[in-house]
């Protein structure tokens, strides 16, 4: 019995993005059904590294087919500088939910960035306008390149602003996009007045402001994983329609958790989760000029979906690398 | 960068018994220190399978090395009859806790054998007499295997008599050890007579009683790993001087669970963890007739330290499997 190996090359090719959307759109709704489990995200503090691990277990059953796995991934912040290595490293184990047979073994890092992009796609597909032609990102890092992947394919996206501090960074996503979009360098009020933005930086502080955005701009909050994390301002929460991923999540450590914790939004302020809206409990987008937002955590539940993607491609393809993990 | 793959031969070539009962001495000596992270593990039950993941997570600093990891394992009780599949299949990534790179990912069920022949091996040391040379075994499954590997590494084990309803897995052990000990089949009462016992059953009921026991015998209670399981009469608790792994998984779901919620037992009956005298904090054996219990149900932290030595092992042989996880 073979266990199949997928290197970030692997895991690109094989999660097909569209595929992926669905996939990520039936974890929320399984989430919202109550057809999924998904302990809480349990950490590994490690202060002498300035680092950390985090093991993500899930298992999620879409009714036409259900997946099982974990993800353990890290955050190191001093790798790059210190050790030339990316300060996120994922491993995902693909499981059978049925046997327990570990099916695969893929580069989680990788896998991590198309469920993101899936994310914020199955979100803005319920709240951006449906004739979204314009997207702005703020932060060209890398998990820029999945969100407007993500995006395109269920908006008509022709024009991109791309803004960060980095130029190199920002070179290098003009240079990647140039031949699909009409893709430029811009300011974050140019990003923000865009039809759709979606912010991926790890910042500190709100660095996108209330009077940037556009009448009915979709921000898909991405940044803010961690309770110091906080990309918008909290005026853009209190006036928008507020959408999040997972309630205990996002009021802890998303883009909310600060405003939600000092008082300034309440439960009364949260139109309610994109699970609810995906199996139809909450309405999408419903006027033409309102703004929106979606707080994006990340769920155990979007990796094993992705993982399930991938692994049904990559175990139709005859160039996959494997090994005996289980016995011959 | 490659990671390094071992399927369950190359784990059982490289955990070398000897250092692996050090590692797991170190392990819980270091958890004792509060040197050790071991999230609790979490659980994913899936009845429609009648199965389960459990995901054990670690990090252990024994001071001249670290480890990091995490085992992702399962129960599937109808494996074997349904899908001709073990019950338990486990997958351990093992990680460089400074970088978080995945430096091996390695056949967890193989690991969970010699961790937990390993502790039995540690508790024993501490607990039988010193000229310990027959040793009893109920259960002759495959955990019983390196209870008898480990606990001949630091006792001198010449006679061995092994107990089990199953005789062809009695006469498989048999046949296994017959080179190297005076090994035979026996009841229950013979084997808990010897200077150590191992129960390794999945019993739910008491089946060695207090009668049966020798004056000195030191008994490894490894079976019992869930609330319902349980293999020794409750006298022998009482009477016996008590030492667990880990105060909260054994008091749940260890042997000692039922009579603890029961009230036969409390703390003051417990002598300590096995971690204290690994430290010094609690005597070991200190009469040359008592009885003596370890109640194992199984850390984290062992199978971390267990990887680490199949890990430094590995990565010094030239016939090991890998692949370019991370990238290359």
């Amino acid at each position: 019995m073979e266990t199949l190996l997928l290197d970030r090359e692997g895991v690109d090719v094989n999660a097909r993005m569209g595929e992926v959307i669905d996939a990520v759109g039936d974890a929320f709704a399984a989430y919202e059904r109550g057809d999924a489990l998904m302990p809480a995200k349990s950490y590994i503090e490690l202060d002498q590294y300035n680092g950390d691990f985090r093991s993500m277990p899930a298992y999620m059953d879409a009714g036409e087919w259900d997946a099982a796995g974990i993800k353990w991934v890290n955050v190191h912040p001093d790798n790059p500088e210190k050790f030339d290595l990316p300060t996120v490293i994922g491993t995902m184990i693909y499981s059978d939910p049925e046997t327990a047979v570990p099916l695969a073994i893929m580069d989680g890092t990788e896998l991590t960035m198309k469920r993101t992009g899936a994310a914020a796609a199955v979100a803005t597909d319920r709240l951006a306008i449906p004739e979204a032609r314009s997207m702005g990102l703020v932060g060209a890092g890398v998990q820029s390149y999945t969100q407007l992947e993500a995006i395109a394919e269920i908006r008509p996206i022709e024009e991109v602003v791309v803004s960060d501090l980095d130029s190199d960074a920002v070179d290098a996503f003009v240079d990647a996009f140039s031949d699909q979009f009409d893709v430029r360098a811009g300011s974050i009020t140019e990003a923000a007045a865009c039809d759709v933005l979606s912010t991926v930086t790890p910042s500190t502080e709100p660095i996108v402001s209330r009077a940037d955005l556009g009448a009915h701009t979709h921000i898909n909050a991405m940044g803010a994983d961690a309770a110091a994390k906080q990309e918008l301002d909290p005026e853009i929460l209190v006036d928008a329609k507020l959408v999040i991923d997972d309630h205990a999540q996002t009021t802890h450590s998303g883009e909310i958790s600060r405003s939600y914790e000092d008082g300034r939004i309440d439960d009364s302020d949260i139109h309610g989760a994109v699970g609810e809206i995906v199996v139809g409990d909450r309405s999408g987008r419903t006027e033409d000029d309102e703004i929106t937002v979606f707080d994006s955590t990340g769920l155990a539940i979007q990796d094993v979906a992705t993982a399930h993607v991938i692994y049904e491609h990559a175990s139709e393809a005859d160039d996959v690398d494997s090994f005996p993990l289980v016995g011959r």
